[in-house]
């Protein structure tokens, strides 16, 4: 039995949320959505989307620098939960604590990013709370609404449901890889500005059976998945569809297995979700209708496990092993990515 | 005339926020609000109140160390901002960073403090972030609903309205002078721990004209109204009734005038509020039914400014020193409270 708590990190949740009393209006599980779910106690159709998210170690590490990606990182972080779920934004809060270090010029750009990717989202800052501190730290509280019979849930998967991506993946482990380990600049300019999935979510949420955001790693959210819905996750050997092309080049430049991208743990804003086989043709025709292209990346079997599968062959992958990783590779990136190049390895495709 | 931007934290949100759009979902100005009001687009009587606060110098300048009370403080601070719209809590959302050194117990006590001020309150934590970093970092978001009709604001006080407070004022600045200047361990165990006024709050919202929270003082909180309502504050020298009896008694034993503890930066969470005289006596009768007494401590009057009025005799205050002294003095106690003495002298009562 795949077990949530053989994750270290949810350990920690744990830890923290065991002494916690489930509130009678909150409509989730823990784990069990990316945002929480809020009944407002009203006679609304709407429940409340609610979630918090903070920059820590993606600053500490130096993964970003630019003042505006933080700033923009910082909002579709938060509002890749709300997508995930199918909400409509209401909008985001931030708590910014600045250093002495950060001179006007940081400040402005840093909220020019918090601003831009709201403008992209069309929704907007509510409101904030400005500290003085060592460091710069950095939280956000992104807030929705979403119809009461079309909250998507981690949950909800059947067997021979189809597993989709919302696009290729893979360029976020590319660009820690790049800022990392190689100490270069990241992508070509521009390149790496995820935009939180909420116009694909609002569809979405009309067909899924479940769905994820993919920002710690495509690899993590169906392991996650997996472990939710007590099923076999199989994950398509068709990496030309299912890894972006700039991150297939540089897995092959640097004789990386292109599913790598997809197993570390810096992932972008894609959403990962199933839906049953009677409703695909129907989700299908909706999406094309707005121009979009959903990418099938597996499907739901009986059983246990996330697979690699490749013709006929089915690889399981150690994907608690992989997500432990960072965990136990700590901070530094050279060991994380021999570690996961020696998990990848054993997996015989 | 008094300006907001006279206040050096103001210049600062000033800068961060000035990119933002404002929502035109929400129903209040910058400033305007303790909590942010939101309109939720649909046929419900209510708004939602949001809020988002992080614990940074408070912990960093080792005035919170024990790890039930940072957690207390963390979420007391953010429901403070709700009751001081009138709202009635949803729940609290908390972003947790630990570094290494923080163990087991260190957690356990962190998350007590957080369940035991959402007990305290009848509340609930709804979710959260865990991330690993160097050192503590906090960050709660404080959810709630408001009757439209009901919502509280800083501005809406007209001459002749009674200023009121939740109750005496005075041991936060205690708390600090004890922890930071006399290195003690502050107040006798379990003096300090302050809630929140949510049941207060609802009460007032039916008679207040203007309502703010006092967690960076009374003082501070007067000063805001003042600038916000253009209006002259003023707050009577009859310190036994509103200063806390304790916070009375070491500011005799140091020599300080007593109405310091109401001006130094770290406040408690009373609230401090208006009432038109018209509604004065169905107020205080609707008090005295829950058996809360609540504290006049002066007036609005046309005019700027604040002052303290002793007899017939009213000095004006520069609040406005007194609030940049904060910024000004940095992080050293000592400097801090000889420059609020400074200033405190040249009012001569």
């Amino acid at each position: 039995m795949f077990m949530m708590n053989d994750i270290l990190e949810n350990k920690q949740i744990a830890r923290i949320a065991g002494k916690f009393h489930k509130a009678p209006h909150r409509m989730n599980d823990i784990h069990e959505t990316d945002a929480e779910i809020v009944d407002l106690g009203t006679t609304s159709e709407k429940y409340l989307a609610i979630t918090t998210d903070a920059l820590v170690e993606e600053i500490s590490s130096g993964l970003y620098e630019d003042p505006s990606l933080i700033g923009w990182m910082l909002a579709m972080a938060n509002f890749s939960d709300l997508a995930a779920v199918g909400a409509d934004p209401l909008g985001l809060l931030i708590a910014v604590t600045c250093a002495p270090s950060h001179d006007d010029t940081f400040l402005d750009q840093l909220s020019s990013g918090i601003s831009d990717a709201c403008d992209r989202l069309g929704t907007f800052v509510l409101g904030g709370d400005t500290n003085q501190g060592q460091s710069l730290m950095l939280c956000g509280t992104a807030v929705g609404t979403v119809p009461k019979s079309r909250v998507m849930r981690r949950v909800g998967a059947s067997p021979n449901d189809k597993l989709y991506l919302t696009a290729p993946a893979g360029l976020g482990n590319v660009y820690a890889f790049l800022r990392l380990a190689r100490k270069d600049n990241g992508l070509p300019q521009g390149l790496y500005k995820p935009v939180a999935r909420i116009s694909e979510g609002k569809m979405i949420r009309q067909f899924a059976s479940c769905c994820m955001d993919t920002s710690d790693g495509v690899i993590h959210t169906i392991d996650t998945l997996m472990r939710l819905n007590h099923r076999r996750f199989i994950l398509d050997a068709c990496w030309e569809k299912t890894v972006h092309p700039f991150a297939l080049k540089v897995c092959r430049a640097q004789g990386f297995p292109a599913w790598l991208v997809l197993a570390a743990i810096h992932g972008e804003f894609e959403l990962c979700f199933t839906v049953e086989p009677r409703k695909e043709e129907e989700f299908l025709r909706a999406a094309e209708r707005t121009g979009w292209t959903p990418i099938l990346i597996g499907e739901v079997n009986e059983g246990e496990g996330v697979f690699i599968r490749s013709g006929d062959k089915a690889v399981r992958v150690d994907s608690a092993a992989i997500r432990n990783l960072a965990d136990e590779a700590g901070s530094d990136p050279a060991a994380y990515i021999k570690h996961l190049l020696e998990v990848a390895h054993a997996v015989d495709l």
